[in-house]
Formats: structure tokens, sequence, C-alpha cells
């Protein structure tokens, strides 16, 4: 066997290996949050803590290094640029730098940092008390710039950081396409608002049973195209999916009775996450081909099927009469186009995570120029809730009256993740200009939707995104797939032809 | 620190961290018979075949074997034979020669073999062919000689099998007992037959809610001491009980709408063995001290909260006005005198699982037997199905229509499990001495389970059984406990005490 097809194999054989480790890992972590019982965290800690010294151990074996520079140096020779084996070499090897470059101590201190600052925030925010989370921030964001400067980089070191997340995106890059964004978003949601026209959400607020919102959330998944044979959904608090093995994707969500959407666009969400899991190939699993290519790709997946399929008319001209058989004391007298105007409701809010389809994105943007400013120390981590707050009240309008809705509502900066807010807006930005190609490429879409049919659409992302795993960095893969880079039009172009007619505007 | 302090120290480190992983392995099975996606299977006997070859690496590390030998050097100067420390160290020893007696090529030919005599077993079951299964019931029962060979016997290979689920026990010993019990149940049976009187079983499989199943036997697991903080209870096909952690332990179980004694009794039998595992102590996990003595222990206590408190008429003095709440309109008309003959309803039947507390243990004698005579080869794998039809007739006077409802009704044989059977039976002897024991030790029991109570019979097998774990095996343990070896008499005395008035015998 040539050197370069035996050395790929031997570091094939350990990736897969440190795969199984990882999904047990992952196991692990979704049981945490779906079933252990109360008492029994700790010692779930002490079991998750050494896996995970076990695969970093595996993940940065020096040998790992050494097959690397023993297939780098024979690559040119035997494999195009473009073939799948140079891809899985160059991404195995920005794992291996990634996670050998940052040294041991800072390892173990950031693992150990952000479960304290979890808890920390956990408290301050139940507390509304931001003093409690101020030092813990302030550590997290010291932890950062560390872990930034260990990477190394050129301009930025929140480049380096929202490289974790979406490889390849720059600070700069989307500041340009988030602020266009904003400068179409923001007039649109005034219009709105000035429109003074308010939908009537108080139709999904009625008693809507928890058992029959999960069977039938259940349906909708299934119709998408989530396949339960290799995966579940089950109840957590935070809806979350995870991936425990090739052919086990679970999914997870909570039901309110009187909130019909939260549960069922949850489903929906997730179950996107999941078919794009599901759609990476088996048996590349644990390898940089079976594995997602970045997170704001995940997240177009899960807002297509969302906002642009589950929002869409044509979905409730199919799923409507079923939620009326099925919930029909509930549903009886309200008419398709209301509901239809209900999921479609867009107000300004303070939460994040109950923002609609065209302010979220605002939400986003605040996050991300604080999160800038913070790590660069152009804010101070004592202003920000003042910083917060006159965002809050420039980009939407409205005031948080206190920390537990401001600057404390989100996990995230608790737990490390600097640099992961944008990948939301990433995440609308690619699911809109993805449907906008499927809807030119296959045509006529919505009539397959209002017959309950959704696997052309789906078949179309497995070719175009699913199966190929990292082969192709998020901004080549929408290039080649969309035919145009990063770009706010699809998404404005989406929501004004959705929104103009439910709100009657100009 | 001295030298035994120093190595004890190592050991415990060493054990206690194998069982991190042991632990992940048994969340791996639980999670594979109660939730894993139909497509999974095969990825995640990866992930388990993995961790237990991790595992047993760890278990034969020569190491072990190293700080044995030290400890042992110096156990009998620093302490007393009968020290914790002692015993630890007599446990660890045992553990790690099984473990390391056994070649590495046996090892996993036993592991392959069981998975696919497993499957030939269902298979066979499904079909009614005997014939398909028989090659792989040979294939077993010469593999389970070759490991009696390698872990070395005196008199019998039978003895070195079953030593592995009852440490210390012995065929002959068993024989001896259990044809004394043979010779007064039996008889016991034959009058019960001749009265010609039915339990009204009929009223137990009217139209049960299985969400009020649910309900009710939650509450009656935590009634009789289940810690619900420490542990879950969720649905399986074959009911069993699995410890995730030292405060995970979690039963399973299944309910049919119109059989409540099934699903209601298999909880409280789990919820038994459940309230064992969580009695052992936590900082001892993983190590001898932390684990049950025995499985004939073991299932002395799931059969001690089902069988001697469960189905007894205090219980239900306290437990049927509530069940008569809460399904009242199924319930209404059952006085508790009838409802209670039929949870006790004894008959003859050809199922061992379904099998009543009288009949149950001449199902065990009939396999106690055949085993045997297998595994020393007086009986060929071919005459298996006439003999089992033989004793059927003999020992309880019915004949299998089929080798489904005959000798393939057991999955134990096809998984490797030859000495396991008998285990059982201990589990009703040891139950019913324990139990005699325990009311004469504390004298009115059945006044306080007529008021629910179940606290005082709870810690006082807390305190003789459940946290001492493997400091005494358990023939001492019930001879230091009830002050007799090993005897037919309690559960004969138990059986007779409550069927006489029940069935009008002399």
């Amino acid at each position: 066997m040539p050197v370069f097809d035996q050395t790929y194999q031997t570091l094939k054989e350990h990736l897969q290996q440190t795969a199984i480790f990882s999904s047990i890992e992952e196991l692990l972590g979704w049981d945490e949050r779906t079933l252990l019982p109360a008492q029994a965290g700790s010692y779930r800690a002490d079991q998750m803590t050494v896996l995970a010294g076990l695969i970093h151990q595996r993940r940065t074996a020096p040998a790992v290094g050494e097959w690397l520079d023993t297939l780098e140096s024979s690559l040119s020779t035997s494999h195009p640029a473009d073939s799948p084996e140079a891809a899985e070499v160059r991404e195995a090897r920005r794992d291996y730098d990634r996670e050998s470059k940052i040294p041991q101590k800072l390892v173990e201190e950031l693992a150990k940092t952000s479960v304290l600052a979890q808890q920390a925030w956990a408290e301050a925010r139940a507390q509304d008390n931001f003093a409690e989370f101020a030092p813990w921030l302030e550590k997290t964001l010291d932890l950062k710039r560390d872990q930034a400067d260990a990477l190394g980089y050129t301009d930025d070191p929140y480049d380096v950081l929202l490289d974790e997340f979406e490889p390849g995106e720059t600070a700069a890059n989307l500041r340009q396409v988030l602020s266009r964004l904003r400068d179409e978003l923001a007039p649109l949601v005034a219009e709105i608002v000035a429109t003074g026209k308010q939908a009537p959400v108080e139709l999904l607020q009625r008693d809507y049973s928890i058992d029959k919102q999960k069977s039938f959330a259940r349906f909708a998944a299934k119709s998408t195209g989530f396949d339960f044979d290799c995966g579940r959904i089950d109840l957590t608090v935070h809806p979350f999916c995870a991936t425990l093995g090739p052919k086990d994707c679970r999914i997870t969500t909570r039901y309110e009775e009187n909130a019909f959407s939260s549960g069922f666009f949850s489903v929906l969400h997730e179950a996107g996450h999941g078919i794009y899991e599901q759609g990476l190939p088996d048996q590349e699993f644990g390898m940089p081909l079976g594995t997602a290519t970045s997170l704001g790709i995940h997240e177009s997946q899960s807002r297509l099927w969302e906002n642009f399929v589950g929002r869409s008319f044509a979905f409730w001209e199919y799923f409507f009469p079923k939620l009326q058989l099925e919930f029909a004391s509930t549903t009886r007298d309200i008419a398709l186009d209301d509901f239809f105007f209900a999921i479609n409701d867009v107000r300004p809010s303070l939460i994040r995570v109950e923002a609609d389809e065209a302010t979220y994105n605002l939400h986003i943007l605040i996050r991300f120029e604080l999160e800038q400013a913070l790590l660069n120390q152009d804010l101070s981590v004592a202003d920000l809730p003042g910083a917060w707050n006159e965002k809050y009240s420039e980009f939407l309008g409205v005031r948080p009256p206190d920390d537990a809705q401001g600057c404390l509502q989100d996990i995230h900066w608790s737990g490390g993740a600097i640099g992961y807010f944008p990948t939301y807006s990433l995440g609308n930005l690619y699911a809109a200009q993805l449907f906008e190609s499927a809807n030119s490429d296959l045509g006529a879409l919505q009539d397959q939707f209002r017959r309950g049919e959704f696997g052309t659409l789906r078949e179309w992302l497995r070719d175009k995104v699913h199966q190929h795993g990292r082969r192709y960095p998020a901004k080549q893969l929408v290039q080649d797939v969309c035919g145009e880079p990063l770009s706010h039009e699809p998404l404005i172009r989406h929501l004004r032809s959705k929104l103009q007619p439910l709100y009657g505007l100009a």
C-alpha cells in the first residue's frame, strides 16, 4: 500500500476510535440534560471529566501530528487539491492544531471556569444581580484573550474565537454584512410597528393538550424527514440536538399547554438540525467529512425548516386541517389566515429566544457588537448593563426593566462562548440564500408543501449541503450552491414578501 | 504513610477510576434496553466493545496483582482478619484472579458467542425451532467447560460457574437444600390443585389505565423506600435494575392494560433491587464493599419487597383503598379479600416469569438439574427438549405443547449464564429467612405495613445487609443475621401460613 493510503488508514482508525469515546460523551451529556436524577450530577461530572481527558489525550497525541506531516508531504503528488482526501487532511490538521495549541493548563482553567461561571450566572440571573456575575465574566474574557493568543491571530483576537464556531469567517466581513442587514431590518420593523396592527397571538395561547402537542409535533418532524429509526425526541428545559452515533440523533424540546407555537416550532427547528446530522455520511462518522461544516450552516438547516418551510402558508394549508382534527374544540373557530398571521407575529421584544423571524437578528447584532467591545476592552464589564440597555432602545425601541431580562438572559458568555452569537444570524442569512436557490433549482416547492411533500427539498439539501460534511468551508459551500457570497438580500426579500401582505405595508 | 495504607489508596483510586468506565458502560446498556433508536444497535455494540476492552485491561493490569501481593503480605500484621480492609483485599483479589485467569481469546469468544447465540435463540424461539439453537447451545457449553477449566475447580465444573454469581456456594449444598424444598413444595402445590379452588384472577385483568398504573406503582415504590432523587423508573420489555453511579440507580418495567399485577409487582421487585443498590455505601462505589455481595442476596431483596411485603394482606390494607380511589370504576365492586386472593393465585404453569410464589421454585429446580446434566454431559443437547418436558410433567403436572413454551423460553443459557438460575431460588429462600428474622427482631411489622410504614424494615435491611456490600459472603451474612445456614423451612412456613386459609388446606 502506498505511504499515503497506509497512513490515511491509520489516522482514520485513530479518529474513528476517538469518535467512539466522544459519542459516549455525547450520551452522557444528553442523559444529563434529559433524564439524570437530581443527586446524580456530581458523579456524572466525574464521568464526563475522565472521558474528556481521554479524548483530549487521543486528539493531541503526537502520533497524530506525525501522521498529518506524512500525509501533507505526499498529498500534492497523490491527490488533487479538491479531493475528499485533501479536505480530510486539511480539516484533521485544523482540529489537531487548534486542540494542541492551547496549553493543558489553560484547557483545564477554561473548563473549570466555564462550570463555575455558569453557576454564578444562573444565580445572578435568578436574583437579577449583575454584580455577582461580573467578576466571572471578567475572568472568562481574560481566559478567552489568552486562548486567542495561544491560537494566534493576525488582526483581531475575535476572529480566532469566531473561527471555532464558523471556520474561515471574520469579524470584518460579518460587520459589513450585518450592518447592511440592520439598515434594511430596522426600517422594516419600524414600518410594521407603525401600522399598529397586531397579530392574533391569543389563538396560540389557548389550551393545547400537551399529549396531543407531542404527537402532532412528532408527526410534523417525521413529515419533514427526521428519521425516528435513527433518532428520538425527548423532553428537556432548553431544546437541543445531540448526535450519539451515526444512526442515533436525538432532538429535545419542551411543551407548554398555552403556547402551541413554542413547542411546535422548536421541534421543527431541532428536527432541521437533526436532518442535517442524519444526512452526514455514516461511514465518515467521527471524521471531518462526517461532521457538520459550521454552526452557521447548522443553524441554516434548523431555521430553514422552522421558518422558511414551517411558517409558510403552504405548509399550513397541509397541516392546519390536521391541527383542527387533532385539537378540535380548541381550534374549531380559527381561520387559517388568522392562524398564519399569529405564527408570523412581529413585535420588538426583550428576550432573544422568544423573538420573531424579523426582529431576531437585531438581538444578535446587539450581542455581536457588545462581545467584540468587551473582548477588545473598548467596553468594561461594569458598563455592560448600561450599554446593553442603550442598544435595545436604539435597535428595538424597548428597554429592559432589569438585567435578568437584559444582559443576563443568555447562558453563552458564561460558558465561554464568545463569537458564537453571530452564527445564529449567519444561519438566518444562509437559510434564506439556500431556500431561494432551492426554489429556483426546483421550482414550485410551495405546491409540494401544500400536499405535505418535503422530500424534494430535503434531498436537494442532502445533495448540496449535508453529504459533504466539512469538505467545503461554509463560505465556499454557499458560494458554490447559491452562486453568491454571504448576503443579506435573500433574507430581506423573504421577510418583505411574507410580511407586506400580513401587515399591509407599502 | 505505612506501605499498606499507601498501596491500599493506590488500589482504591485505580478501582474507582475503573468504576467510572464501568458505570458509563452501564449507562450504554441501560440506554440500549430502554431508548435506543432501532438502527443504532450496531454502533452501540461498538461503543460497548471498546469500553469493555478498556475496562478488562484496567481490571487485569499486572500492577493490580502487584498491589494485591503487597497488601496481602502486610495485611495480617496491620489489620484484623474481619476488618473492612481485609474484606476489601480478599474480594479485590477474587475479582482480579477471576478476570485474569481466563485467556483473552476465550473472553472474546465467550463475548462473541453470547451475542450470536442470543440472536439464534431469539430466532429459534420465535419460530419454535430448537434445532436452530442447538448448535449454539453446544458451543456455549463447550466454552463454559473451557472457562471452568481456566478458572480451576475441585469437584465439579458447575461450582466454579455458579461461583461467578453466588460466591462460595456449591452445587452439592444447593442440591441438598433444594431437594428438601421440593419435597415440601410439590405436595403443597398438589394439595392446592386438589382443592379445585381458583383465585378470581379476572379481577386483575380488567381495564387498568396505563397512565394510572404508572403513577400508582411509582407511589408504591416511593413508599417502600426507592429514592427517586437518586434514581428513575423507565419503560422496557424485560424489567431490570441498573446502577449508573452512586446516586443513579434506574429501575425499569412494562405495563399492560389488562394485567395489573404484572406491572405493579415488577416495580416492587425492581425497587427492591434498587433499594439494595441505594443502600450500598456511596464512598465505596466501585469497590467490593460498595458492591452487592451475591445475586442470591440481591434477589432476596427484590423478592422480599415483592412477595413478603407486597403480597401481604397488611400491605393491601393500606394500598387497596388508594387503588380503589385511583381506579374507581374498574375496582369499585372488588372486595379486598378477593383482590388479595387474586394476587396470591397458585397454579402450575409453563412459563417461569409468570409463575406464582409457590410454583416458581419448581421451575428453577428443573433448570438447575438440567443445566448440571448438560454441563457434565450426562444429557445431550439434542435430548434437552424431551428431558425438559418430562420434568415439567413430573414436577408441575403440565406438559409444554412446544419448545417455545418449553426449553426455549429463557434467554439465560444463550447468554452463557450457566449457574445463574439457582440464584433465583436462593433469593426466595434468603428472603424468607431474612423476613422471618426481621419480624422476630422488630415485631409487629404487619401493623406498620397497614399504616403504610416501611421504614423500620428498610432500615433493618440497610443495617443487616445493604451497608456491608461484599464484606461478608452471602452464606456468612445469612448465618450471622438469621442464626442459621441456608434453609428451606422459613419459605415453606411463609407459604403454608398464607396459602392454607386462602385455599382451605388442612
